[in-house]
């Protein structure tokens, strides 16, 4: 089997030099470009802190495709330079993959109508991490059964949001599913405010901040004698890696554009 | 809405008197009688120890389903007399709900074929936990994504057998969706033998046997940067009513012999 | 050896019926007499649902230890009686285990100074859970050397205060020796109100309440690149009695008054 | 307050670069010299990777005390260049930290009594990661009222060993209290061989090896319905940095050697 050629942009940033020391380990990928505003011209292999891959950097994506051949393009960018570098993607029939929460509704139909034109794959991420998502595809599917729900989520200490994004993203997938209940006693009371954390439609959700920890959630359904709990840990942004992967293999088989991880995990 | 008439097969056993009390406590359930060897011919009320429900004690079930009019028997005896009482049952017109590990293949499929027949919905369960079942639909779900996983499953020091029950069924799910794979270090070493579990296809399993527990399970997906974890605690055995409620909501829904709860769960 | 002979006051109630049980499985430890307002005269045995013990009941304090030779009183009423039973015990040379937090400072120093007069030993406890009082001990050691540390109490859903008092009397402990300090970024928002759970000292104290859960506290301290967990189940109230049974040996070796069983644990 | 005056020998070392950052964030310790074998009469800030500190390297101890004045010498390097050092900065009253498990009982000897004469502190310490140090310390504080324990450890999957080190001395500290006790029903049966762990002494441990996991342990104790759990978790190497800064900040009070961070512990 031929190996997928892949183009990274954003080479530079965490995700973006993390998916290039994945590529280097994975056998079945190969990178032919990069693209970055600095550095062009230049190898990667040239680039400070960078794995040495004897390949260029390009700044104009058009001038990228027409020099390489591309199957994908991992684009890991801001949300601006993400969606023009998606465009030209799909134009030149190369399979977006694209980390980003951060593209209009308005944006996302054009690109949607765009590749279903095309007949091109794309997917669009606002969530990488595999394990995160799956935990909340679970979450979701046990509140049809358990409706009584908390949410402890914990994460490092410098973390200045809370409850995280995760935990809310969560507890909104499980609203889909559950009937509005208040939780607990309904005499109960807080002695010392706060201590019941936050409410969302009756469920409860609890951010602990502690130097040390990374990032950390877990979902704890009860039921009379019994607790159902799943639970996500993040030691490190590599985890991260795994769903670009996933994004990748599936893409190249792809024919329209795909909005969230959980439509590639059947 | 009427209530949902039912029989319980097996009152003074610890599932049979759970049941008992999950009814009296459900506006939806109304216990009309119930099947037990002994006390035939007494109220209900009238045994030592049993919920005080006013309805009759039958040890004839063909005797039983002619003088009440039932819709659900919920069968918690043995493999022996739920087999004559299953069939009976579908043959009266009243939706079996049984719970047992102990059919064999010619009995489901004589079951199968005379609730076809007369068009009966049937439920035969081997686990009534509903938060046990989606521990494991979870299991072999996550499976596919994170090859690399751990059970650990913990018991009071009374239980004979390491591992349990649920954490073989668990890794056989597993395995069905899981390609085989060594885990660990290839050159691993034991230096105290038994150190790294138990060894199915290469996934590992732990059993912890110590007093005060009751039954845990934890199973853990490892991959790069972070993990997933499924974990279901019982802590009394009242859980499984949760389980032979659901069943009883459906079995009334259903015109065919339903095998395993993870079959009734969308 | 001689079995140390004890009499139990309260044995109707939950965690005096316990304590018949435990005597009944332990070799070391003889029950001699009950003390109870009701069913005096009777024996123990004569009474519904308690052990079968061949031993009578009093319902006078005084008149008991004239008629049998006691080592130990383990007394389980309510404050105002266990007061006249421990001072009447001191009295008669039979050593006191009371479980209770109903003290008043003035009968705890009458008390203290009436065993010391009589040279007799006696266990005054709030808590009888060893696992807990040892919880409560490493976080307060614990927190010298980690001030960042938050609690997540968990308890079923017909509790009526949050946080618990063992959360609150843990974060007492550990304020003894922690620093008053805010932990979490100082710039953290709370985009939920509550998320960030309860704040004792700048400790956080987070409370979660579901079905099927019984007693469970977890102290997690933070520093860099590391956690120190310490975690307390309770799955059943018989856990009290490992600390009746640890404050009965130690009685019977103390010519003082020890208040706390922590007092016991060296 | 003047500032304690550091000396790091082995800086390229990952505890030793580990050790140069946690100086650069601490007001109280300044860096003065490093010790290694290679990069003598540089700046530590000309070395490639290293914090940009402006104090010179020096491979020869007895020129670097000579040159420098100092108050603590932290060595990460190897037993045998330890060694050296360390009986060399006691000559020269400068206090060692020393991170190693290497050293032979002939050489702590001779180093215990060589502190001694010259009235100088020196700490020896075979783990610094306070975290894990309480662990072992608790863990061996509750196997006296609680004999049944199992140790749960989990490591990344490219450890060699099992079980690790850490749970092979925390089973070797309990039993220094615990009586000698087989675990577990007495007739309980292996269906799959090595499911319930390695034993020692009647106790268990348990070795989960995944991707994703950096270095963590439970102890588990179990009672009548009770358990208590102490557990560490490792996230990153920065975390032993907390044990150096301790064992600096009491190496200063010292006027003796003291083997082992627990004794430093109070």
């Amino acid at each position: 089997m031929s190996k997928i050629r892949v183009v990274v942009a954003g080479p530079r940033g965490k995700m973006g030099s993390e998916a290039l020391r994945m590529i280097r380990k994975d056998d079945s990928l190969e990178l032919v470009a990069c693209l970055d505003r600095k550095n062009s011209g230049k190898k990667v292999s040239e680039v400070e802190d960078l794995p040495s891959f004897d390949v260029y950097i390009y700044d104009d994506v058009v001038e990228c495709f027409q020099a390489v051949d591309a199957d994908v393009l991992v684009d890991l960018t801001t949300p601006e330079v993400g969606y023009i570098h998606t465009k030209a993607a799909i134009e030149h029939g190369v399979r977006p993959v694209v980390g980003t929460t951060g593209f209009t509704k308005e944006q996302l139909e054009e690109l949607t109508k765009l590749a279903e034109e095309k007949g091109i794959g794309a997917v669009i991420a606002p969530n990488f991490a595999v394990g995160a998502v799956l935990m909340m595809q679970f979450s979701k599917w046990a509140a049809k059964y358990f409706p009584d729900v908390e949410i402890i989520e914990r994460h490092h200490d410098q973390k200045l949001d809370a409850p995280s994004g995760t935990a809310i993203k969560t507890a909104e997938l499980i609203q889909e599913v559950r009937e509005s209940k208040k939780q607990g006693h309904p005499d109960e009371k807080e002695t010392l405010p706060g201590a019941r954390g936050a409410d969302v439609d009756g469920m409860r959700i609890h951010s602990v901040r502690l130097p040390g920890l990374i990032a950390h959630q877990e979902v704890v359904f009860g039921s009379s004698g019994q607790n159902l709990t799943i639970k996500h840990d993040t030691f490190h942004r590599e985890s991260f890696m795994s769903g670009v992967k996933l994004a990748i293999d599936q893409v190249v088989k792809l024919d329209i554009l795909v909005y969230g991880l959980e439509n590639l995990l059947d």
